[in-house]
């Protein structure tokens, strides 16, 4: 842990006053990166989204930025009571099955990660142990949604440039659809997807689940970190701490897709403002993602029709920031090179 | 040269010749992937356009392929007659000055190509001698435009796995508009955007160079290579030849924003199906860059309001390129990992 970091909270109410006291961005670091743009060879604002990170990540790095050298994917994985409602078109042995995958090198996040010249950090959260269903009780209670929050903290890279969250955690998209919906309101075929590709039956058992979950926690909903406790998980539990630690780190961070965003949307119900040092790297071929990320005013990186979970999305995004950030570090200026501005400057 | 190129044209006539004999994909390296794709440990289709990227690689690379290892990134100038009417923010001096930014490494292209791993060739096309005012006579005769589409095939890498194509060139959007409306039709109103950023006056004096252009040019609209040659420019034929090459050559190609797509479309223009082994790398800000891919059929793979040019946009969507093709080559097996393949299948 380094000094810009915050020991792990040991209540909701401690984790809640963390979040009231974010540290905000650094406008003098972001507005020198504007400065600096300005003289870059190009013309003005041509370099369009690019820029804008360039100034996102400058303002939550401070000093010395932008820099996207030091990438870290961080996976979460839990196991989930709903799973045995029949919602997903996996077994829940995959999600085990899966972590080995990733230790091994065998899966798509660890190409991604490579190919992004990133660390990938895989966190197992107790899969042994999985959440309660919370069609019929909070999935967690408050130790546990507390500890996977703190191990969630624990993994941030305090030093990394950037951080890029994702998942793994087979029934994770019905629980994502109950934390939206549970958030954020309308019913629940508003939020719920076929998510890995399941057929018509499966998703109507789907909907009934997230419907009986939140029609059972509706005295809950008016506080967001309950919402996350009742209807979320352990993975859901750690992006989140993640999130919030990479907050005070001043570690700017890639949300991965609807699982990921769903799991950091409790802090935007708890103030605007937030989530503002977390990018949406892409939007999800689950067609929920959209919507839940127009709830939380963000507009994705990427629109590739993926919808795999793992980081993956957040890995493909996370060269566009490294980009963002060689050009605006790496290009001369219009005085360096002796190039001439324009008639119309 | 290698065997699976061609020598280059002496005539438009040896030119549509060749784009008449254009090779098709491999259907059997097309269809081996296809078949990998469905045993690796991801639910199937959730890669999205990663997956449809890497089956594109393989189809036109054939034998071997997938691969985005060795990336060229091709960046092409010229000067232009119709500069002096008005119709750019920059003095064409810009042009000339660019290279020299480009060859000392300080543009932004030098940057994203580093960042995507690529080698950068540029090539500056006679930029001392701009082509005529084609609001007064064909921008080419026809030794100029062979030349220029002759030097764009030489240029080609044959033994990249990919290659992006892309542009340098004082007042080349008006250029663009003037090839788009010519080959497509509607208005001046229509193709004409901005570019690096004029101002009223100046867009009415480009729109009105379009339509002159347009009109004065009406009675050899009806073929495309005629069009390259009176409405086009030497590093427009450039990329035109770049793409002709690519093709024979089994090298996927990267078309980056306007500019680069209008110089490729008079290959559509001929025939559909000619542009199969070109990927719209971005969508341009430049508001008729959309249009014109509509018109070619195409999706770009990114959105992030770039208009820049360089081959900028192609050089960042190369990431997104190797990681479809790592992804596909790199990841174990659902037997190889033994991870179930879920309940659905």
């Amino acid at each position: 842990m380094t000094a810009n970091t915050i020991q792990p909270p040991s209540s909701l109410a401690d984790l809640r006053a963390l979040v009231d006291d974010f540290p905000g961005p650094d406008a003098g670091s972001a507005d020198a990166a504007r400065a600096r743009d300005a003289e870059l060879t190009k013309p003005a604002g041509s370099l369009g989204r690019l820029e804008e990170i360039a100034f996102w990540l400058a303002g939550w790095q401070g000093q010395g930025g932008p820099r996207a050298e030091r990438i870290q994917v961080l996976v979460f994985a839990g196991n989930h009571g709903v799973a045995a409602r029949g919602v997903s078109a996996f077994p829940s042995e995959v999600t085990v099955q899966m972590v080995a995958n990733f230790q091994s090198g065998g899966a798509a996040i660890n190409q991604l990660a490579a190919a992004a010249g990133a660390t990938l950090d895989v966190v197992a959260l107790d899969l042994d142990r999985p959440t309660a269903d919370f069609t019929e009780e909070p999935a967690m209670n408050e130790a546990d949604c507390v500890a996977a929050v703190a191990q969630g903290m624990a993994s941030v890279d305090a030093e990394a440039d950037l951080v890029c969250i994702g998942e793994m955690g087979i029934a994770n998209t019905t629980v994502a659809a109950a934390l939206a919906n549970g958030l954020f309101g309308g019913s629940a075929a508003d939020w719920v997807g076929p998510g890995t590709g399941i057929d018509d039956a499966g998703l109507a058992r789907k909907r009934d689940a997230v419907a009986a979950a939140v029609d059972l926690h509706r005295n809950a909903l008016g506080d967001p970190l309950e919402v996350l406790r009742r209807l979320g998980g352990r993975e859901i539990a750690a992006m989140l701490g993640a999130a919030v630690a990479a907050r005070y780190a001043r570690v700017p961070v890639l949300v991965d897709g609807f699982v990921a965003t769903a799991a950091v949307a409790p802090l935007h119900a708890i103030a605007p403002g937030t989530l503002d040092h977390c990018l949406a790297s892409h939007c999800s071929a689950e067609p929920a993602h959209r919507r839940l990320m127009d709830r939380l005013g963000k507009q994705p990186l990427l629109d590739l029709d993926m919808r795999l979970g793992e980081a993956s999305g957040a890995a493909v995004a996370a060269s566009i920031v490294r980009a963002a950030a060689l050009t605006h570090t790496g290009m001369a200026t219009f005085g360096d090179a002796g190039v001439s501005t324009g008639t119309d400057k």
